[in-house]
């Protein structure tokens, strides 16, 4: 097998592995989790790995470098997926990792290699995203996890439930002397594909600010009440809505999306007397999206004040964008040179914006067919994959200038 | 106590009567009815009228007239509301016609009168509106009485449960030598309350047309999409909702309402797929209603089109209007010529409307304050009830030219 057919076949075999049979679904150390475990053990110490869990579910293989207590390089990303899930976000970043060390067919490098495969990213079970990676930098509270889940059990019990111990979790930090990560990933996005490439590499990975806005009207008879005496709240809504999706066009590195919508009393025959919106900003610059989300809610306030509506909202949070790491950035750039890799943004939140808390980061994105993510047509070429290897077999032998 | 205390007076003791404690709500032949029925068989009996309820569970009593086998006038409404409901709708419709007996004061007119308190108006409980009055114009099928409600019970079953036999549903059908129908009941709206009069008379219960449209786009991460990828189903949707909003505003008799939507996924951090909206059209003219559902959904196709969406639409029903009766609604607006009352379109359906299929029918409409209505705070002033006292025994002793 070649190491894309290698790496295509390994994603396969994980993704046979489900909570609910007939889907890819697999949340936070849930029953089908064990058995990715094994499988993941069996491949890397097939490759003279030498394997273990953490107490956070992180399964933690080690590549020695050519001398003992070398730096390390940490690799990898999540096994874990959203419902009904495509095969490869997260764990595309898992099986290519595996399939760089078994393309170094026994060579050792003069740092070793940590791959990790998290146990958690995308924040199904818990509503609470990357328990995996924060488990890495120390990053948890007793609160966090105490969190239940939908059935009430807490992060701690299936912690627990699984055969792990939640109050070590302090063997799940970051190995002493790692000294920077790597995440390929898919993009998830549409634009390597439009712009017929295969490969990008991440500047930054963008902040976003999420809040919530509910027009308040008056619900009324759809009968009885004529045009000019009512206060919809779901026509103010839709006006800002267009005003929302138009705002953008003067900078095309914002994004600002209504993606939830709820009018009550919600009735055909009833004029909406209250409608709630979720309005979700995202752009690298933070200064950029912060005067975005101000201009979108005084747009809001405007709309309703010009209807005799009442506007109120409320934040939802807000992350600041987090830049790559500019060494590794070229480092990795210069290995992809020959698939003149795209420099882009991540639009998506992703373990390394955790690990760059800590760490120098960096990450690689594969062009994603359609942009298709989170389901289950989500796919990725071999060739894709190729140039993916080449390229980080390339950035592996590079690294070596920049740590030591 | 005066008619108009009297009346209030009355709609209290019935709104006493509720399946929901802390609110006014009963459904049709709720556990609560029996306790009104036993009330308004009372009250009407205590005016010398001889009561009787039919199978479809309307009360029915009958005040003679001066000789036997004489005409009869039938006038009522319903006694069923929303859940969480206000006092006045329907409910005044049958208390008024009671004050109007009790106000002749044993006079016979040349035509009995027959009060009837419809059992089901507005299709809380088999999303089947009208069982009282249609039951009357034998307009239930088979299908009709199988349907279930939120429990599976059937509208038979229902019928059977109250005590009475749905086998018998004949005995409900108009009273042979009814020759009109008269119904008073609150606007439900804000027009009287705006023009600063008590009373309205019915021109036209106006027609409708019901629909839903879904517009259909590609879900999508908000973060990896940029703004010009998108096929954002939701701002399709917000944009015609503006669209529909403004198009009345060449013709003041047009309403157009979209009450409903929901958008699928529905998440905040994901562009919108699909969105379906409901359309509410009604227009006195059924020709200028079509026209303007044709225009609506030309226009939803358009914007459809233009952003790269589809767009599917469903049918949900349609009526056409009902005019009121000529004759009886220049009888009664001569009655009510001290209020200077109203002319005026009904924009929500009543019992008169489908009464109106078999007889010449007339509405009464009292001005509302604030237009609230389907709301515990839904009223009525005294003072216009007196009005409307004072124009139904007006009425009352006008009616004699028009049948004779």
């Amino acid at each position: 097998m070649t190491s894309s057919e290698y790496t295509l076949d390994l994603c396969d075999r994980i993704a046979a592995h489900t909570d609910v049979p007939g889907t890819i679904t697999r949340t936070f150390l849930s029953r089908a989790t064990h058995a990715v475990h094994a499988l993941l053990r069996a491949e890397m110490e097939a490759l003279g790995m030498t394997v273990r869990t953490d107490s956070a579910g992180n399964v933690r293989g080690i590549y020695p470098a050519v001398t003992v207590d070398a730096p390390i390089l940490l690799t990898g990303s999540h096994i874990d997926t959203v419902p009904d899930a495509g095969r490869y976000d997260g764990i595309l970043g898992v099986a290519l990792p595996i399939a760089l060390i078994r393309a170094l067919d026994g060579k050792r490098l003069p740092y070793a290699i940590e791959i990790i495969a998290f146990s958690e990213e995308e924040g199904v079970r818990f509503s609470l995203p990357f328990i995996g990676s924060r488990a890495l930098i120390g990053d948890f509270t007793p609160e966090d996890l105490a969190r239940p889940d939908a059935d009430g059990i807490s992060i701690a019990q299936a912690i627990r439930n699984f055969g792990l111990d939640p109050d070590g979790l302090s063997d799940a930090l970051l190995t002493p002397g790692t000294f920077a990560f790597f995440e390929a990933h898919i993009e998830q996005g549409p634009v390597l594909e439009a712009l017929n490439l295969p490969l990008g590499v991440v500047t930054t990975i963008i902040g976003q600010s999420r809040l919530g806005l509910t027009f308040h009207g008056q619900a009324n008879h759809a009968g009885t009440t004529p045009m000019s005496f009512r206060k919809d709240a779901l026509a103010g809504a839709a006006q800002w809505i267009t005003e929302v999706e138009a705002y953008p066009s003067t900078d095309p590195e914002l994004l600002a999306t209504v993606g939830s919508i709820q009018a009550s009393p919600g009735a055909a025959n009833v004029i909406p007397g209250a409608v709630t919106v979720s309005l979700d900003v995202r752009h690298p610059s933070n200064d950029a999206r912060l005067n975005a989300v101000g201009a979108l809610v005084a747009k809001a306030e405007a709309c309703a004040q010009s209807r005799g509506l009442t506007l109120t909202t409320v934040d939802r949070g807000a992350q600041g964008s987090v830049p790559m790491d500019a060494n590794l950035r070229k480092a990795l750039s210069t290995a992809a040179a020959p698939y003149a890799p795209h420099a882009m943004p991540s639009g998506a939140g992703h373990d390394a914006m955790i690990l760059a808390r800590k760490l120098p980061a960096t990450m690689l994105f594969l062009r994603t067919p359609g942009g298709l993510s989170h389901h289950p047509n989500e796919s990725v070429s071999g060739e894709d994959i190729e140039a993916a290897i080449t390229t980080g077999l390339r950035f592996l032998h590079s690294l070596q200038p920049i740590w030591q």
